[in-house]
């Protein structure tokens, strides 16, 4: 019998299990919503606070697996690998169980999982930016020079700073990756757990060049409230497609597997995602959805690229350093301007789309920028704002529309070249995400502005596959999880070839763009 | 039996005709569109080509005089005066009558009027600025410093090089404010026909200083094909409120007039209406409409301000120069926005209107820039275009709407701004137009904006009303028009008490704006 792979992929709203054989033929799947989560519990959107209880994803994880497994022949399963958001941590006790598993702190939100959007860590944010750029060493060289509030430390001390009783009850923080894969294979004590160096590298300045996470008089220098808790995280880190044992043999009971099931360590979806999308060396995958991941692993294990989040050896391959890019807004443009038009009625996006797409390349000049969610790549900067320029009394909807489209166009085009100016090659384009599928206008425009063919994968849950080639990796079917990436990997739905005439057309409107964005930058966004 | 005076209005759909007393009070009022005009003959509105033909305004007064004056002691009727659009000029043989009256040219766009907001002179507006530029006096000082292809010479330069017909049968040209008082009086011979220096002032670089229109060197340095024009044109132009003459016989007879009812010199519609709607030194009177109209009568005769157009010694009102500016779009920018809206469905402006008025001033930080149709003062840049900045994906239509209502207020305030810097001092201000009995949100904002009280004229047919006094200054029922405007005008309506707390806030947006709006001018606009 041959065996088969279960990626278990935990998205911000719910989890995905799929069931993959050896040659990532995708055999069934299942996905349930958190129910907790899904009630807006232990959420406040207003200050931008979410949390998420550990219950959550146990008893959905059992669930999706029971699921998946309808109908299978169980003991198929050889391996299981993880994927979740991040930076999501959460306070644990000795035994590294999350505090809000104890009665005591069952409904406190700050002994819960601190969703990767969650902003209520911006003034440590503040304190860890003041001090990083102090700093003999700067720590955030690895993470495009700017520390976020959405990241591990500062939602470590926010926690410490607002919640003495969690301070006091917590023993370390988890990523919720490592926490999963340490769940299913019995090993949760912060001492032993096995961590991503996908999220530590990321997510929590760790890197070999400093020896692991910033050292305790940085620490302190930020806080003195983080004393200690350097030696309470963890030294050593784990590459994607690691073995970190097997199944626990209460869970292998509790969802019907072999107790020699392997687990791999856990990662951060994105990164998951690029492995499923069949990344290789200078491929860049691009995550095209509201929002854009822009994945790439170079061969330089040395490389620093200015204004580029999360450059870490191994975050996305072993032997690769892994980068992460993106714009902070893509689809979700598109979907505000519908909003906007339906003050009015009812829009019809494909209907705005066919028109946009009739006009000439360049929207009669209109032009717009796509920070409408600030600007996450190159040079993250979160008080950046759109904007739409050069309209008169004969601009129509869907030239407004075509310049959004335009704009974030143009604002994957500015990553894209970033990455060529730094040295770092980029040897094709592959793209994964709910825009790759439904938008061919805007793919083939993609395509266009970056004279490069596109590979739509033929997956549609690269995530899932991924976290399935990390428990194949694991469980020792391939050597490596670059083998089980090549062999797994399902191929393309389509390709985007570039029109070499629309290229150079598309280059006047990215100048354009570009000296806007520089003027806008500079002189007004930050007054108005 | 009290004296009665007719008013007429041509606008550019349509004349009307308003009977008035000698006290103001308004008796009857009838108004026609023009037949042709209306059917879009001899239009070409993708090349911005706008006729009228010399026709359409004969037929359409004869019939809103009778019509006006149905019911009425026709006998009591003593003065006429006459407004215009401007320049809105017209090729004439060497009777003063149009070509296009006669057979051989009656269908020939180039022998009819060419209304001001035709634009087929783009190359001859060119020609003209190139001279001009390099010339030892810059004749368009008292124009704003930039020659329009709306205004006289650019039309009669257009005419002369694009139709060789009309060229070698035109004896002169005549602007049509003129040409219907020189009609009614039966003088229209070029040579005798009064020209109002209303007319000749703002539009054709007329000014006392250089002795009348430009010289004839300027003139064949332009275009030799100019040579010889100034002598077949005037050197002489008379002041708002000049008698000159009575109804011709035949018109008398055509009408059911007497043949001795006085006739004042035609004048250019704004300026009539700022007469109309009580205009006093120093006292700006706002026509607020699709666009505005700001004018302003102030006593220095010598007073030459950069960047404002038609800068004219008894324009307005003998003895004080009139100041022309204005704003290329107003209440076109918020139709712009419900036409952009209704891509989805029917918009109710006025609910949009409440939803932006419930908003704080600053419309949370959007902002906008009211150049939808380029700018028309200070300084005349038809090459600018809108913008609208600041956005997120939390931007709502009443935001937009809110900054787009601010930006046009803002274009209102730097206008105001600019006479008060150039040293005239602004007194008071009357609005007249659609938006000062449509929005009292837009007027409120005004007057906050302003920090002056805002009076909305009593009058909605200032333009009628203003012409109806130059009939009564013409007649002698009043001593001048400047008597006549202070006794016939009919006071007001409302007016707007500013609120000094709103000034402050709505400072804050006006920097805001004027910073935006000099880095879009000078780094951007003309190069997208």
């Amino acid at each position: 019998m041959d065996k088969i792979f279960i990626g278990l992929d935990f998205g911000s709203d719910s989890v995905r299990a799929l069931l993959v054989d050896a040659h990532g033929n995708e055999i069934a799947e299942a996905v349930r919503n958190y129910p907790r989560w899904s009630r807006k519990m232990f959420c406040d959107a207003a200050r931008y606070c979410f949390r998420q209880h550990p219950r959550d994803y146990l008893e959905t994880m059992t669930e999706v697996i029971r699921a998946v497994l309808q109908g299978q022949d169980a003991d198929r399963v050889a391996g299981i690998g993880v994927d979740t958001t991040g930076s999501t941590p959460c306070a644990v006790d000795d035994h590294g169980v999350p505090l809000a598993m104890h009665e005591r702190f069952s409904s406190n939100p700050n002994a819960m999982f601190i969703l990767w959007k969650d902003h209520t860590a911006m003034a440590e944010e503040q304190s860890i930016n003041h001090t990083a750029s102090r700093w003999k060493i700067d720590h955030r060289m690895y993470s495009g020079g700017n520390y976020s509030c959405e990241w591990f430390w500062s939602k470590l001390l926010y926690v410490l700073r607002n919640d003495q009783a969690v301070r006091e009850a917590a023993c370390s923080f988890v990523e919720h990756c490592d926490w999963i894969s340490g769940v299913l294979t019995g090993n949760t004590r912060p001492e032993k757990i096995f961590r991503s160096r996908c999220a530590a590298g990321h997510k929590a300045m760790w890197h070999e060049m400093w020896g692991g996470l910033p050292d305790e008089d940085f620490l302190t220098a930020v806080d003195p409230l983080l004393a200690g808790w350097r030696d309470k995280l963890y030294r050593n880190t784990v590459t994607a497609g690691t073995r970190v044992g097997t199944l626990a043999p209460e869970w292998a009971a509790e969802l019907g597997l072999r107790d020699d099931t392997a687990v791999g360590a856990g990662a951060i979806d994105c990164h998951v995602g690029a492995v499923g999308a069949g990344i290789t060396p200078g491929e860049m995958v691009k995550v095209l959805g509201t929002s854009t991941c822009d994945i790439l692993a170079a061969g330089d294990p040395h490389a620093c690229i200015e204004g580029i989040c999360g450059q870490v050896d191994g975050s996305v391959l072993p032997g690769l350093t892994g980068f992460e890019a993106g714009q902070a807004a893509f689809g979700d443009i598109y979907n505000w301007f519908k909003n906007f038009l339906e003050y009015a009625g009812q829009v019809d996006l494909s209907r705005l789309e066919r028109d946009a797409a009739a006009l000439p390349i360049g929207a009669v000049g209109v032009t717009a920028l796509d920070w409408f969610n600030g600007r996450r790549t190159p040079f993250a900067n979160s008080h950046l704002t759109g904007l739409i320029a050069n309209l008169n009394l004969g601009t129509t909807p869907a030239m407004v529309y075509r310049a959004l489209i335009e704009s974030t166009v143009m604002g994957s085009k500015a990553i894209f070249d970033h990455f060529q100016h730094s040295g770092i090659a980029i040897k094709g384009i592959t793209a994964v995400g709910g825009i790759s599928v439904k938008s061919e206008f805007i793919m083939q425009m993609l395509a266009d502005v970056f004279n490069m063919p596109i590979k739509v994968a033929k997956t549609s849950q690269s995530c899932a596959l991924g976290a399935a080639m990390i428990g194949a990796a694991a469980a020792g079917e391939y050597a490596d999880l670059n083998t089980a990436s090549r062999l797994m990997n399902s191929g393309f739905r389509k390709i985007y070839t570039p029109q070499p005439e629309n290229y150079e057309a598309y280059q006047k409107v990215y100048e354009r763009r570009k000296a806007l964005g520089a003027v806008w930058e500079k002189h007004i966004c930050q007054d108005l």
